[in-house]
C-alpha cells in the first residue's frame, strides 16, 4: 500500500535512471517515476513491484509533481544540455516555493551555475549532482557529488547518503556484495556536500578527466609489455591481477586483468585481440582539458589522454601511415622481470602526476568560482562507487589531512617519497618507449610535468625574451621585484641592421 | 595635394594600426585614418606628412567614412572581441551597399563567421584578415591571411599584395631591406585568398599555435644544452646561429641566436640569464588547442607548449617545489658534439610533427566549415613577414605540390626521409631528457605523436574494452566490418560474481 506522497521523484527512465530509482527504492524510499513514453514507465513499475520502498508510476508530469511530498525533490536523469533545460522548463510552472530539482546528468558545470541562478530567482532550489559509477554504480552504490544550496542539500542528504557506495571507515575499502533488494549495510557513504552551484558537476568532470588519464596509462603499460616483451594477453592479465593487490589496487586495474584474461566468445581468441583499436569519447575528458587551458593550469597528462583517443579514431589513416613511416628495429634484450617492475612504477608515478593535475584544477576552479572544496573528502568519496575508485585515493585523503592547504599532491611526503624511490625506473621506461618506438604519451608527459614542476628555473626566460624581441611584450628580471617590466630595443630584422 | 577620396581607411591607431597605415601609404595609396582620441590621429598625421600615398586624418567616424572612395574599404585594427563589434556597429549606419569592412585584428574565427553573416544580411561585405609579423611586419611587410567573400577580396587584393612581405619567386627566401618610404620591389607577396568567412582568421590562429610550438621547442633545445652540457649563452647563441644556416633557417632561430649573444645593458651579464622565466600568452595558442580538442584532432605538441607557459607562470610554486622534489643526479659524459647534433635533429623532427598537427587541424576545419584551403599556398605566405617564417616552409609547399591531397605532412617523401634519417638521434634526446631530468614536453610529445600516428594498432582496443566493461559502450571488431557494434555481459563487480 503506497504512501500518499512519495519521498522523491525521478524523471528519465533510461538505464541510469531506472537503476538509480531501484537503488533508492531498495533503501526504503518511495519514489515516483516519470518518462516521456508512458509505456516505458508502466513497464518499469510493473517489472519492479516488490521493492522495499515502492515505485509509483506517473502518467503525466502534472501527476508526477502532485505525487511528491513537499518540499518536492525530483531527480532529472535525461541527456545533458537542451533535454535537461526542456524538462526544467516543463517543471517550473508546476512547482511551489522551495521545491528542489536535482540534475543527476553529466551537465557542464557552467550550465549548472546558470540553472541554479535562474531557478533561485524563481524561488526554487537546484542541486547539480555528479553521479559516477556507470549503470552498476547507479544500481548498487554510486559516488555522488552534489553541488548547490546547502539547505537543499540537507533535505536530500538522507537519501543521497543511503544510496551512495559505502567504504570502510578505517581502511577506506569499498564494501561490496549488494544484491537487488538487499543493499550493503554500514560504512561511510561516498557522498558529501561539494560546494555551491556548479561545484558538484565540476568535480565530476575532473573525475572523468582523471579517468581518461588512468585508462590511457593502463593502455600504455599494456602496450609496452606487448611491444617490448611480446607478452600475451593472458600473461599480462595475470600481471595486472598481481598489481591489483598492491599500490595500484583499483577498479580499472581489476577490470583490465579480467579483460586481458577474457576469451572472445565468437573466435575463442584472446578477447582483447579481436577488439578494434578505436576508442570513443563522450566529451568530459575534453571539457576538463579545455577548462585547464582556459584557466591556465597545466594538465598535460589529461590532454594527452584525450588526444590519444583522437588518434585512435583515425584508424584508416594510421594503417596507411604504418606502411610508410618506419620505427626503430631493435629488439629489447633486457630483463623481463625488471622491465615489468619498471612499467609498474612508471604507471604509478604517472598516475600521481595526473591526479596532481586534476587536484590543481579543482584548486584553481575553487578560486575562480568562490567554492570551498574539501579535497580530502573529495578523494574519499571517489573511494567507492566510481570508475576511478582505488586504494591510492586513501593516500590523497591522508595527504590533505596532513596539510589542508597542500599546493600540489607531489609535495606531500608520501607521494614525494614514492616518486623519489621509483623515478629511476619511471625514467627508464619513458626512455625505452622513445628508443623502441612505443608511443607512451601520458607516461612521457607526466614525467615532463614532474620535471617542469620541480624546476626552479624553466627555459621560459628565453621564450619571454623572444616575445620581447618580436612583439615588444616586455620581460621581468631575476634581479628586480615582480611586476616591473623591461624592454630592449631589438634590431629590426626586416631592415639593414644598425646597432646602437 | 590629397585626392578627394582616399583609397582605403583604417580605424585604430595603436602601434599595429599606425604601422599598417604607414606601410599602405608607403605603397602610394592614400589612406584615411581615425582614432577614438582625435589628438592621437592629428599627431600621427602630422608626424608623417611626407608619405608617398598620403595620410588623411578624420576627426569623426562620419568624416572618416565620407573621405573614402566607393565601394569603401576600411580596416579595423582594434582589440579583438567587443571593441571590434562596437566599431562595426558604429560604422553600419554610415555605410552604403557593398562597402567593405576588413578586420585585421586577432579575431576568433567564429566571431568572423558571425560578423560576415550579419553584415552580408545588411548588404555589406566583410573580410577577416590575419595580420602576422608583429609591429615590424605591419610596417614593412606582414603575412596577410584574408578570408571572406571573393568579390570583396578582389577589391582589396591590389593593396594587400602591395603591402605584404615579399619572397623570392624561386627560392622562397624573404626579400628584406625595406626602409620608411622605400619598400622592397618585386618578389611574390605573402598573401593569398584563404577562403570564405572565417578562414583567414582560422589560419592565422593555427599559425599562432604553431608559433607557440616552435618557441617552446627552441627553449627545450636550449635547456638541454644548458642542463646536459652546461653550455653558456654565448656558445649556445653561436650554435643557433650555425643552425640558422641549415634546415632550421628561420626567424625564430635567428632571433634566438641574437638573444643568447645579447648582453644585459644593466648588469653586463648574459641577457638571457637575467630574464625571469615566466612566459606570458595572449590566447591564440590556447584557442588552437581548444579547437583541436573540440574537433577531435590530435595536436598534443601545440597543447604541451601552451601548458609549458602555464607552468612557467607558477614561478613561486616551482621554486618551492624545487627544494623538495629531487631529480636524478647523474652527469652527462657523452660526446658534446654528438649531443648538439642530436638536439638539432630532435628539434627538426619535433617541428615537423608540430606542423603536421597544425596542417591536420586546417584540413579538419576545412571539412567542418566548407572551406577550400590551398595548403601549399598557405605555407608559402608563411614564408615571409610572419613570426614562423622559415626555409622549412618551402618543403611544405613542395610537399603539397607533389600531392594536393596529402593526408599528413609526415607521409610526404621529404619529411618521411628526413625523420627516418634523424629519428635515432631524436629518440636518444627524448630518452636523455627523461633520464637526466630535463623537461622536454614538446620533444617527447612530438615523438609519441609520430609513434602513435604510424601505429597500425594502438592499445585503444584495451581502452574500448574497458569502456564496454563499465559503461556498456560496445566495441567494434577487427574481424567484422566497421559500424557493427558488440557488447559482452561483463561480471558485475559490485555483487558476488556469477560467471556465465
Amino acid at each position: 500500500m503506497p504512501k500518499e506522497h512519495s519521498d522523491i521523484g525521478l524523471i528519465g527512465l533510461a538505464v541510469m535512471g531506472q537503476n538509480l530509482a531501484l537503488n533508492i527504492a531498495d533503501h526504503g524510499f518511495q519514489i515516483s517515476v516519470f518518462n516521456r513514453t508512458t509505456a516505458k514507465t508502466d513497464a518499469f513499475v510493473a517489472a519492479n513491484s516488490d521493492t522495499p520502498g515502492g515505485l509509483v508510476g506517473a502518467p503525466t508530469l502534472e501527476a508526477f509533481v502532485a505525487s511528491l511530498a513537499k518540499p518536492r525533490k525530483m531527480i532529472i536523469l535525461v541527456q545533458a544540455g537542451r533535454a535537461t533545460d526542456a524538462v526544467i522548463d516543463g517543471l517550473i510552472p508546476l512547482l511551489d516555493q522551495d521545491d528542489i530539482i536535482i540534475d543527476g546528468g553529466n551537465a557542464l558545470w557552467t550550465d549548472t551555475i546558470r540553472r541554479e541562478k535562474e531557478l533561485k530567482a524563481k524561488g526554487l532550489r537546484f542541486i547539480g549532482s555528479g553521479v559516477s559509477g556507470g549503470e552498476e554504480g547507479a544500481r548498487f552504490g554510486p559516488s555522488l557529488m552534489p553541488g548547490g544550496e546547502k539547505g537543499a542539500w540537507n533535505e536530500l542528504k538522507p537519501i543521497w547518503r543511503a544510496i551512495a557506495a559505502k567504504v570502510d571507515k578505517v581502511t577506506g575499502k569499498p564494501l561490496e556484495g549488494a544484491v537487488a533488494g538487499k543493499p550493503v549495510k554500514g560504512g561511510v557513504p561516498c557522498t558529501t556536500y561539494i560546494g555551491e552551484n556548479g561545484a558538484g558537476h565540476y568535480v565530476k568532470m575532473v573525475h572523468n578527466g582523471i579517468e581518461y588519464g588512468d585508462m590511457q596509462m593502463i593502455c600504455e603499460a599494456y602496450d609496452l609489455m606487448k611491444g617490448l616483451l611480446g607478452l600475451k594477453p593472458k600473461e599480462m592479465g595475470e600481471i595486472f591481477a598481481e598489481w591489483n593487490k598492491g599500490a595500484l589496487d583499483s577498479f580499472l586495474v581489476e577490470i583490465t586483468a579480467d579483460i586481458l584474461q577474457q576469451k572472445d566468445p565468437a573466435s575463442r581468441k584472446a578477447f582483447v585481440d579481436v577488439v578494434l583499436d578505436t576508442a570513443g569519447q563522450k566529451g568530459t575528458g575534453k571539457w576538463t582539458s579545455v577548462n585547464a587551458l582556459d584557466m591556465g593550469v597545466a594538465a598535460p597528462t589529461i590532454a594527452e589522454s584525450v588526444f590519444s583517443r583522437c588518434l585512435s579514431a583515425q584508424k584508416d589513416e594510421r594503417v596507411a601511415a604504418s606502411k610508410l613511416l618506419k620505427g626503430p628495429k631493435k629488439k629489447f634484450k633486457g630483463s623481463k622481470k625488471a622491465l615489468i617492475e619498471a612499467i609498474h612504477d612508471a604507471l604509478y608515478c604517472s598516475k600521481i602526476c595526473s591526479y596532481a593535475q586534476g587536484f590543481q584544477l579543482m584548486r584553481e576552479a575553487q578560486k575562480e568560482y568562490g567554492w570551498k572544496l574539501n579535497f580530502g573528502q573529495i578523494a574519499q568519496i571517489f573511494r567507492g562507487g566510481c570508475i576511478i575508485r582505488a586504494a591510492f585515493l586513501q593516500k590523497i585523503t591522508e595527504a590533505y589531512a596532513r596539510d589542508k592547504k597542500l599546493a600540489n599532491l607531489l609535495l606531500d611526503p608520501y607521494f614525494n617519497k614514492t616518486i623519489q624511490a621509483a623515478q629511476e625506473k619511471w625514467r627508464k621506461v619513458v626512455a625505452l618507449a622513445a628508443e623502441y618506438g612505443v608511443p607512451a604519451p601520458t607516461f612521457a608527459s607526466s614525467l615532463a610535468y614532474y620535471d617542469g614542476y620541480r624546476s626552479a628555473r624553466l627555459p621560459a626566460n628565453l621564450l619571454q625574451a623572444q616575445r620581447d624581441y618580436f612583439g615588444a611584450h616586455t620581460y621581468e628580471r631575476v634581479d628586480r621585484p615582480r611586476g616591473e617590466f623591461f624592454h630592449i630595443d631589438w634590431p629590426d630584422k626586416t631592415r639593414p641592421q644598425i646597432k646602437a
